[in-house]
């Protein structure tokens, strides 16, 4: 690894412009490539990340900066650059279809991409696939944490410190609250919770145009509550076997796509019994004043950095964001 | 490794008590070896953790275990049973004085004793001592997981996990509270204690009578409330780069000797500031009803598990328990 980790993210979404800042923060992270449906940006010396800041909802990375071309097949422009070039990958892709993420994995394995990765994954359907990779990802000799946002993430590897003073774990709560002044921001993280509401599934949210999202949310007075939402904070914490089965772990929450302020404050309740016969609850709670953005590509990044040291270290192959824990970055 | 895991615990006060109570709940952990100050007990098929849940605050193991012997150098005789027959070490043992854990530690090392250990250290000067010895650790292919406790422990590794989302982080503030119904059954613990008051050092407080510690308690009606302590989750956080400088850490608490109840919640707070400009806390919080000895000794046999793991993946040496997560023992 270079003396600064340099970077390449895949999608330019809320996720993605939010990673760009972020690393524009870090002086120990460059940013080496970045993609979107339309096209992608490649500088061996690192992005113009001011540049890069400016990027909108809508824009294109191939439209904003120097280094930008367009590409009618953007991660293949990316796997084409070669893992000499890349010490990490931050897959910030929407993931609609569900089987997107592991889909786009094989082309890197097929094409003996070896790297590190990370992702901000949240269906467990998705994950499930992803998971199957293992064991071809350890043949190109890269290393993949999976789950690394918030929920799973974050608050996921909380559970699992949480669990420890247990015996046996009745039951995970995850219940988060998000405040976004304009959906426009998150269009994808949106339709991806419309999914989860009574009625709808992932394909439809996806097929629905702004106007009909528009429609909806105004017919909530901006906010969608969503229970026992397919969230793979579930398959992780069975994996980590904090859970037996993973109908113990819940997750909900409210999102208000009208303020920034969050409409509850998200918090990871972990109850459990004790060895001396009590029952009991730990509970992880983030601040309100720190946005999705924050919670959610934060930890991929710590997670990007544990799962770099893990594959310098001959450990390869994907591991839950509940496995490991995710290294600060300077 | 065998089906299940072969412990020894050293040290049999109030934590190394619990610690038999728990590997009694747990069905992939044994206990092959416990000793105290004046003896020790061993069997290669385990040993009867019935009988030595029934022991006593100043019982020697030696005298309830019909696998016990007195020993003029207990530790000694754990070193002697060698380390095909024990494949993770709980050192639960009172630290005083200061140099104590690096000493017992480097007795393994030069007898060439392999294993996975972990410990539950406090004090930041210990701490350091023992971090000194990895290098020599790492040439006998053992792996070490400190501060693997409560405080430092699970607190300090949520304190990692809160910190993915803040660019730069403020200060970590943990602020324990510990009920004990009989001071006399954590008499280390509680002198440990006392030695952070102001007027008082841990050399002083280890000197202290029975007696005089009771006088101590019956002056501040049982309670002991403490701040600033030397406490090492500020040298892992630092090793961590959680925070830049290990002020930035403070601990302290309140400990009640004569209820069982908490006098407060056990709060970690990370207070940073995000990429987005904004200052605010994530807090983690331990259930009331979870004892001590649960968030101390769960986290321990946890990091434990992980610790045989990291050397049964080839990584050798002295960690923190701010570097890699527990796993659950089953």
């Amino acid at each position: 690894m270079q003396q600064s980790m340099r970077l390449a993210v895949l999608g330019a979404g809320g996720l993605g412009r939010a990673a760009v800042k972020i690393i524009s923060q870090k002086k120990s992270l460059s940013l080496a490539a970045i993609c979107d449906s339309k096209g992608y940006a490649y500088n061996p010396a690192g992005l113009d990340l001011e540049e890069l800041s400016e990027l909108q909802a809508g824009q294109s990375v191939a439209d904003v900066s120097k280094d930008g071309k367009l590409s009618s097949d953007p991660i293949n422009e990316i796997i084409q650059i070669g893992s000499s070039h890349i010490d990490g990958i931050f897959i910030a892709l929407p993931n609609l279809p569900n089987a997107f993420m592991a889909d786009t994995l094989k082309r890197f394995i097929d094409a003996g991409f070896e790297c590190a990765f990370t992702d901000a994954l949240k269906r467990t359907s998705a994950m499930e696939m992803l998971l199957k990779l293992s064991q071809e990802l350890k043949q190109v000799k890269s290393t993949y944490i999976t789950g690394a946002g918030a929920s799973p993430g974050l608050l996921t590897a909380a559970a699992v410190i949480a669990a420890q003073s247990y015996i046996s774990i009745d039951k995970v709560d995850i219940w988060w609250g998000v405040g976004i002044s304009n959906w426009q921001e998150y269009k994808a993280t949106v339709r991806e919770d419309i999914g989860h509401l009574d009625g709808y599934d992932i394909n439809c949210a996806n097929a629905m145009s702004d106007a009909q999202v528009e429609e909806l949310l105004e017919r909530r007075d901006g906010k969608l509550e969503l229970r026992n939402m397919e969230h793979a904070d579930d398959v992780l914490l069975e994996l980590a076997q904090v859970v037996d089965s993973r109908d113990k772990v819940s997750v909900g929450g409210i999102i208000d796509t009208r303020n920034a302020k969050k409409p509850v404050s998200t918090t990871m309740t972990l109850t459990g019994k004790t060895f001396d016969g009590k029952t009991s609850s730990h509970r992880f709670i983030l601040g309100d004043d720190t946005s999705m953005a924050a919670n959610v590509v934060g930890p991929a990044l710590g997670y990007l950095k544990r799962a770099r040291w893990l594959k310098d270290n001959g450990l390869y192959g994907i591991y839950g964001s509940t496995e490991f824990m995710p290294m600060m970055v300077a």
